[in-house]
């Protein structure tokens, strides 16, 4: 498991006072980002340098309990499925504070070349990354 | 089923070249919103004079093509379950030229009372407009 | 002058109630894009097929009245000042029902060979559209 | 002078692979949230607690050089000019790599009270931070 944390911001709550729905998908992204920080160059470098992507094909999101501005994000990323091209991403998004746990978004991406968008082999050190953080129970 | 259509904003479009997947989210708000419309006040009545809302508690989304800049985004909405105080939406996203199917989103709503955010009887003119557009076998 | 219209979206309102000052600017390229929907193959044909932008380098904004959510946003969009690989956009924004300047956003832009993005020569079906629009007074 | 660093976003960045110029106006915002991150409760107290708000009444941006995915970004956060109800926010952004200048955005927020969204008297520990980071030669 991966944490990330960040505060939320005042341009991510709507006008009922809560984070927008829509912005804890972001939130997943921006976790996968750090899930992938440690690798040679960063998701940057995945997707620049190797031109790798990993496109969202399923997504699933459960809401819990509102996000609130003020709020300090922690959301804790692992995999809960591994394949030859695709990968489950698990991201449990608590509130920093107490540690409610106010949305779980699953998402399954592929591996895949960029600019042609086809599937292509999960690089090594991808895969390692994956395994290492591997929760298949969730 | 409401269809709702707009062009894809160039703001919208990842440095992949693709709709990034999160905005399908947004989308489906829109569309939501596009689904009131035809109420007194449309959903910004609903919001602001009812002070009822429509919070999302559960999110599913497929994703089966890219949406590009300069694509015309087509949004087919319905309701494939309706209960006491949630209902269903499902979205249905195509390339307005084609009509390939790029995603269909669904998401789980509940009718809520703003600032306590308690769920509240759905009112009468809210239920009639889901009972129009129902579409139990989607 | 060319008009743009569209409704204030809920997911561009801040917890203040209030469209969120930075969202002026998705307006003002949303209007830009707009402004070039006539042109061959929009602006996404100017971007994608012809490989030209025209990234902002200098934005001014004046904000007189707050847009909220329930209006309808109305832009006219015209050009103040033409030059070789620039021009200079004027974006005034209202609040469609009524009528009252709610902020005025005017941005340089400089046509670009994307990628490398350096200066180029301006279109010639680009530069006839600005000089349709042309208000050096504004 | 107050800094604020963080990595740009994959989602920030737009289809011609630099962040959206509308972008960093967000990121002033987000700096100017960090400005007031001392002040008892932070931007959050002031906003939820104390019912004051700060919206930008005129907004400047000279943009220099692109900014990339893989980029940090850098913020040094100044104040220009303060006035009864009013102060002007300098925001230098940088690539935290080198240090390139990439923007400068100058804004002019009023002081009011949320919700009538009225000028008030600007609250002293406000401006003690704004005293503290004058910096009127800019």
């Amino acid at each position: 498991v991966i944490a990330y944390e960040r505060p939320v911001r005042f341009d991510e709550v709507d006008p009922a006072g809560i984070v927008f729905f829509a912005r804890f998908m972001n939130y997943a992204h921006e976790a996968m980002e750090n899930f992938f920080s440690d690798i040679e160059g960063g998701y940057a470098g995945l997707i620049q340098a190797r031109k790798i992507g990993f496109p969202t094909v399923r997504l699933e999101a459960d809401f819990n309990a509102p996000l609130r501005y003020g709020d300090k994000l922690r959301v804790e990323t692992s995999c809960s499925k591994l394949g030859n091209t695709s990968a489950t991403f698990v991201h449990e998004m608590r509130r920093e504070v107490g540690g409610e746990l106010c949305a779980v978004v699953r998402h399954v991406v592929v591996t895949v070349t960029l600019g042609v968008l086809k599937p292509c082999a999960m690089p090594d050190d991808v895969r390692a990354r994956f395994v290492a953080h591997l929760t298949p129970g969730q």
